[in-house]
């Protein structure tokens, strides 16, 4: 039995809120049970010295968390003096799993900066960045589409994300805090909406798990995701 | 003319929406304008070196922006590696704020940490902060009344902030970004809902001002705050 | 009564000295009672980014403190890795009263850079620094002149600070350390010699002020910077 | 056609090398092709804060490369001020995969800190460090039981790394870094030496893969981690 | 010839000032032609770490230069964010040599912090660094004598330093700035004030040096170190 | 009586490998007793801002351990986030060190930077840095003169180091970490393989010496020295 009653493959509730931000040129709240995260898109003419006249684009992503997102308060990583690793490792994940779905010919010399805060906490907050930062860049695309400054679309294929994992000696979907934080297993799914592999990452602590528990995983990933994809669509579009 | 048709004395639409944060002790959203600001109120056991064992209690604030609060991007604090001056300033100003109108005997040996981050800037944003703050911080302090933790209130009177300056030649108040950007002078009070001064900041930018122009200023602001703090009330006892 | 048997609105025994450091362009130390600070004015050719190749010039300000200063020894910030919020605030506020009765187009293209570095504190250090660091300045401005690289003069009026407060329920005027550690409001005041305003900064810790005290404090802070800019001409001629 | 000419399943030669550091309690020097890591383990009484108390072992991992160790010198990240975001990742990832298969009741409460050195770079270092740093931790652990300080072995099964990934449309497994520079899709795999899964990591970089890419991989990982496991043995009881 | 038309083993004006500070335990301004170092002693009770327990005192050395005491202007070591390898270097052997003359067991178990402050440099600063420093640790150490709180005295002979090199060909003592930036070799010896070493670093800069060019310079740097002792003496007992 | 049994004049065995690196332009591990050092030369055409220009060569230096090289384990610099003064002052001796005996318009206008990193250690670690990276350097000069790429050979002599010190009241050659961490006076030299002196360091720690010990210190240095350079010579033309 989960925390919330869910079912072992059920998602939490889910919306995405498209242009939140007067400023960016792509934006949305996504909100996945109570966890909340605000994407921005920023489009910019100056790219990284390694794609500099290569006439290739680029994205790349930042995350962060507000102090109190989270259920005991977290210590601003600005006046820590750096970032943790655990929020290198999650944007260097991001720009990975948006990157495998675009079209950098087609995007032109240019960078793309997604940025994912975090509002509040409740599992799942990487796999949320995810799906609303791509909502987030098709939302700019688009714009740049609409002025004229790309002639063909860098984007194909929606990408979203899901956590599983093993709780309770049970295999489940979307991880809340409660079941996070004792999961033995636990693993995030990165997939585009047609079911293609962008990433996968299953990290077992303090114990292990088998072939035949990863592959049933990877089946309600699949599921979880198809279903996310729709809505990531419906929202770029709305 | 003001660039948004406002009067020289007109405050911008503005509201307070309290309990956004489901983890924090208190919490508000306050909106000046396009100036969007989550505030949060963390009450700790712990306290400063400087006042253990003293059986006073503390506040302090910090402040953030989202990169793309603002027009153009800016770069993340934490991936800087520091707090810019302005930050530093800006989260001293709002504790010193909160501190003037509060009573350290009657909260006892804790502290409460006042987090407030910009969601979307448009001049102000400090003010809000204040102005935000104080009802995050007294939803806290009424959690732990209600929970009898503390034996007379620390709160006697709502703390307030409103910006105002010289404008194309005008005495302006609650200045938006357009204006702000262009000020040859301009200022932040700090008042109780009473109209007692916390804090007067005036500062000329490659110019200078008249005694009497500090005046007028000082009138209106006066004006604008209490208004704002009807409001602040309003909120914490919705 | 005064810790110092000094009237409410006496100054402390004041000098400045000019030409005190061989290399720099302007330097002058000052001595404001036993708080003594050396600055430097250096002009150099490189303009920060936001001003090259637009003709305007620039003054900014940096400031800090010889560990044994203070009473106490203080951290040398070289070590700790980073300069302090006050250290911050305190160069800022420098920089931008320098630059309020400064004609950047008659400076042309060039920064002036204006160091204050206390030697010894006894209050009123930041004061002391935007008076002695206007004379520095003045010094070097004075040197551009001699050579022919200026047409006309960028400084118009000297700019000079000086310290007000509520100490012991009394309004005082130059707050000694004595004085500034136990005030319940202090404030410090940035004027022209003529009596323009540049910056006003009121600030009560734990308490709150009146109008009526704020407007004697500025009336007493007047009185005491027009002699304050008096010594400062008579240093720069010398 | 591989660069190196081997067969798509086949492993690099590799040898590891007991008791290479005189001071370290366990230690060895790992050789994968060309790439050769140096793995200390450390054991300490001192634990971090949050198992202090609980009588639970720890056991975490540092990661790091000589300048020279690859191709193009690599800038120093002592002198850099930081490490960079991959070398957090991996030594959080060797420090997750060698607890998975720890008893952390038997090791009581001690941390041991295990070291990986990247001497020289030719691909494959993050699971050449896991695989060595199992090593070293095996030879530290002998020596406490050897000892008489622990009454049973918290470490049952051997834990191994391999690399595999998509080369030139090929499914390959111990990608050097000819491969890994050119690979679309590259992941590792832990595994213990008898096949239960600790961590499973792949990630495409400017495409995606399938589902049926995946299970092969998986397979021919599972092969070549029986045969190093062995090796791990063998070095450890040498 | 030498540019100041010294002779070849002829020091510079050089003068003590005790007591420059009225807050610092023990200090003086040493001057030595144009360099001018205000040295700070500070007498703590609390020791580090290392020594806790021991009964044994410590004393240590931090150094810094004003940003303008150099001919260019040097970038203020607290904004850069590091203290400089030079810094580093410079302060560890003003604090080793002060040790090299100190009982430790007298002084008992408190800190001495040493602050050397370049006002003005014109070569020779760690020199004077070290004369002027001996001389503010006399000063404290008296204090804490006339205090009661020492049984016997912990510094038996003064330490002082000074600069010697190859100018043009030719072996030259105290180098100011114009030769040192010139020299092929440059070296600093100190010495107790009858002769005795406590440290010699000679070291040459794109070319090497002879045994009897050393053994020369070993000769004049304690003719000069003796007359240096004398004046130290003289101003500590002023 | 030595701890290793050695007579007082008596170096560790040592050895020098070459080519240990297949990355490096020059590269050997250096092995003095139980310290092992790995030197790399790097050589690229991108030069220091100072010398840009000039047609002049640059050879800097870079010093490293690992953290388990020393008996007790040390924090990793890069986690600690800055090199340790320690590092700084042995990493500019070697750069200087290596400078003395390069004729650096023979070099060119490039850059070659020798990286020294400690895998072992037993005392004379700075020495053994200076004297493998010579070697170093010499071969990765020698791939550039086989090249084509310099008229003249820079490097005229080799450069080599050596300590000594006063360990139990005796004079002694080339310490080892029990005679280092009690020795009252250490010192390093280095010379060229003819006896001309490059960099002398002499360094008592709570004591003095005399003349008459530093005198014979640098004969015994002397001789260490020749017999250090033969095996230089040797294994540069291996």
């Amino acid at each position: 039995m989960r925390p919330s009653g869910r079912k072992l493959d059920e998602l939490r509730p889910f919306s995405i809120e498209p242009n939140v931000n007067r400023h960016a040129e792509g934006s949305c709240m996504i909100r996945l049970g109570d966890t909340q995260v605000i994407c921005t898109a920023t489009v910019g003419e100056r790219v990284p010295p390694f794609i500099r006249g290569t006439g290739l684009g680029w994205v790349s992503a930042e995350y962060g968390m507000l102090p109190r997102s989270t259920n005991i308060r977290m210590r601003r990583e600005s006046s820590a003096g750096k970032q943790a690793g655990r929020t290198v490792e999650i944007q260097r994940l991001i720009g990975r799993s948006l990157r495998a779905s675009l079209d950098r010919v087609s995007l032109g010399e240019r960078q793309i900066t997604v940025d994912c805060d975090v509002i509040q906490a409740d599992g799942g907050t990487r796999c949320a960045s995810i799906t609303g930062g791509w909502v987030a860049l098709r939302l700019a695309v688009n714009k740049l589409i609409r002025a004229g400054e790309l002639s063909s679309d860098p984007l194909s294929k929606p990408v979203a994300a899901i956590s599983c994992g093993i709780y309770a000696g049970q295999l489940v979907l979307d991880l809340d805090y409660a079941e996070d934080s004792d999961a033995g297993m636990d693993g995030n799914f990165v997939m585009t909406g047609d079911g293609q592999l962008i990433e996968v990452q299953m990290s077992a602590e303090g114990q292990t798990f088998s072939r035949q528990q990863m592959d049933r995983l990877i089946d309600i990933a699949g599921e979880g995701i198809a279903k996310i994809a729709d809505m990531q669509m419906a929202s770029a579009n709305a």
